[in-house]
């Protein structure tokens, strides 16, 4: 069996027409999320670096940078935009293997379809079967992979954009499964660096080098051709017990984008069910934050094991804090991204409230659902549950919300961007002759 | 114990004049040494590729490519010619972790001096510093790092690289921490791409992403602190058993560039005794090639279970067949460049006389070592052993065998580079102004 010309063949191969319609509107949907992350995320110091380091080695400013006005060759585009649209972690998540599969991917395609003209719906295709693959191999890793110490949208992303940006220059199966074998091969990105910048230079390069590996291919520059199954290669190497035939198993009948979900909080995943339960409930239950004395929450383990995190020290670690969470819900009403600021996280008031929540795990409790207890100080005591936190496969995010996810963060971060125009193009897209007109209009337009 | 804090703090402080003069003379001889080989290899395919695909994104044309007219933004340059000093297996070898430590560290202090200025004894010093983090790193996670699937070339390259530009940049300790543990976090190459051009990307991706990792640092980008002895970290994540304490274990006291040797064939270092023994023995003997019936080699395990490989299908096969090469050593009394071309592996003589090469494990035999039996028709058997091949650690190349190597790989690619002047030059290196002159020297002049 060889895996990894099997899925070149199949991606090759595929067939806008063959893709169900459901499917087909969730590239129209993760591209409107990714551009809402990214707006959220254009403005971080990690974008500002990167960009200020990469530009004076930029060729020609041939692709747009996402909220921003500045512009950079294609590869240094891919990069920034992948840095943007992950650093909040505010992205998408697929949920069997928290792989966050479109930030790794669509950067690379943005780009490259402002420098060779294609149509709009030769972009989704080609997103869709990037996520396919980079997912799939994920699957096939996982939770070995992740957990054992790789960031797994790093390493599987750089296979996603290698393979999309093959599918977008229409690559035959041999080049394919070259362009394949080249992203495998540059597949990087530690968890050790999360929390860190660091964390943004693995997720940047890999749409960059997607797109270096499939002009490659494009060449004929050769790789070898089992590198996804090889003894030497991805899986081997990169997993421990790892089932390469899981890449190809139903391939074309299961679609790893309908197990991909979108974001309404900038936090870690699993304290979404927290932000459910108590994001604005002070003002429904007329009750003020400051009369609450504890906060008890019960949650699945994986809550307390990766989120008990008292009084972070930065609004990245704040992302990942169940008490930091519940604070900014019950005194600001929100859980947006101005609530994970460095500064916000530092304020004593979020600190002191934070000290009052406590954390129980509930094994019986699904990850998207959360039971919370709330005791004030006239002696009440508030219980709400919720079953399945927006955002959850159980209750994904609707066409309307992540249009409005894309509105609210442009306006805070690329007021100059015609948010309206933008938002009707990223659903126009399959009818669009030229796809480069997302990115034109995801840039914030140059003063003048 | 913070390893990655402790080897930052060490590489940010050391001294010019702290550094051994034996030592200090290697990284002339090894930058003389990755210019030969680099002048082999710069006309490759691979490199051709490379330089086609990437040069529409290339910024300013700052930086010179090795052997070729062709000029690029410094990036674009490092990785070029970082595939190209290494492409033909042809450059250095660090003998504890078979890591090639200079291509992947030289080419970006080459580049990156076009565009800021630097002494020349700030480069060799920095190109000594990320050797030596560069081979600790590989100590620490020797042999099963390579053994498991790691090109670790690239993958340590990629740390090396960012350690030496991180030293050219001066970085302080803190944000060296951080360069190394960026470079660390962009570290890929798995050894199934070996034999196919999919190896020259991720070497090459090693110069480049540690020129953006220094850079970042500079900056104040942050890292992990603890990215290489975190548990989440490189030595953990891509080791096994691994030992970090052995990267910053007697530093500056043993230095990990006495311990490189420099290749005088273009073939696997374990062949090296082959061509040791056989390389114009017929005509010292007064054997005609033709009359060779059976050659019977004895040497450590390692060759017959690299390089036992009949009738190779490339030159890059033929690089690692003992059966070519013994079959190019008698017929054409050569093992140079271009004895390793596809079309002289697939040539029927050298096919069928690499037929009658076999081989014996001896485990008594040191690597280095051979023993080589010949038998004519007419009867005679002619016994051939080598203790010490030429350019293993027993016995180096001399400074005089470094400068031929040069001067002959140039003449065959950059017939138009100044051969002498930049023989000269790297030898004056650590007395001259501008570090640059080297890269200006190597590079073809354009035609005009």
């Amino acid at each position: 069996m060889n895996v990894t010309a099997h899925l070149a063949q199949f991606v090759a191969g595929s067939r806008w027409e063959d893709v169900p319609a459901t499917v087909r509107h969730e590239s129209n949907r993760t591209l409107m999320n990714i551009l809402g992350a990214a707006f959220g995320g254009c403005r971080d110091a990690a974008v500002d670096h990167a960009l200020a380091v990469l530009q004076p080695f930029s060729g020609p400013a041939e692709a747009s940078i996402i909220g921003r006005s500045e512009r950079a060759d294609v590869l240094t585009a891919a990069f920034v935009n992948g840095a943007s649209a992950n650093v909040l972690d505010f992205c998408d998540t697929h949920h069997p293997t928290i792989i966050h599969p479109t930030a790794p991917v669509a950067p690379a395609l943005l780009a490259f379809a402002e420098r060779r003209r294609y149509s709009g719906r030769e972009l989704l295709h080609a997103l869709l079967l990037g996520i396919e693959a980079e997912c799939r191999v994920g699957n096939a890793v996982s939770p070995w992979h992740y957990a054992h110490g790789w960031h797994i949208t790093s390493t599987c992303g750089a296979i996603g954009a290698a393979t999309a940006m093959g599918k977008l220059l229409g690559l035959d199966a041999q080049r394919m499964t070259a362009a394949i074998g080249l992203g495998a091969t540059q597949a990087c990105g530690l968890v050790e660096s999360l929390g860190s910048m660091a964390k943004s230079v693995s997720v940047g390069n890999a749409p960059r080098n997607g797109i270096v590996a499939a002009l490659l291919a494009e060449r004929g520059f050769t790789a070898a051709p089992d590198t996804l199954e090889g003894v030497r290669g991805f899986t081997h190497v990169m997993g421990q017990a790892a089932d390469p035939s899981a890449i190809v198993r139903d391939l074309g009948t299961v679609w790893e984008a309908t197990k991909n979900a979108y974001k309404p909080y900038p936090c870690g995943i699993v304290l979404h069910p927290v932000c459910a339960a108590l994001r604005g409930r002070p003002a429904r239950h007329e009750l003020r934050a400051e009369s609450v004395e504890r906060v008890s929450v019960r949650g699945h383990p994986l809550l307390r094991q990766r989120t008990d995190r008292k009084r972070p020290r930065s609004g990245r670690e704040a992302q990942v804090s169940l008490q930091h969470t519940a604070a900014v819900c019950l005194l600001y009403g929100r859980a947006g991204v101005p609530e994970y600021t460095d500064a916000r996280a530092l304020e004593p008031a979020v600190q002191a409230f934070g000290d009052r929540v406590e954390v129980h795990d509930d094994p019986s409790l699904p990850v998207e659902a959360i039971a919370v207890s709330l005791r004030t100080a006239d002696g009440r005591t508030l219980a709400l549950e919720v079953e399945h936190a927006l955002g959850s496969l159980g209750r994904p995010m609707t066409d309307a919300q992540l249009e409005a996810k894309l509105r609210t963060h442009a306006a805070m971060n690329a007021p100059a961007v015609a948010a309206d125009r933008l938002i009707e193009a990223v659903w126009a897209l399959d009818r669009a002759d030229d796809a480069a007109t997302v990115a034109r209009l995801a840039a914030s337009p140059a003063q003048t």
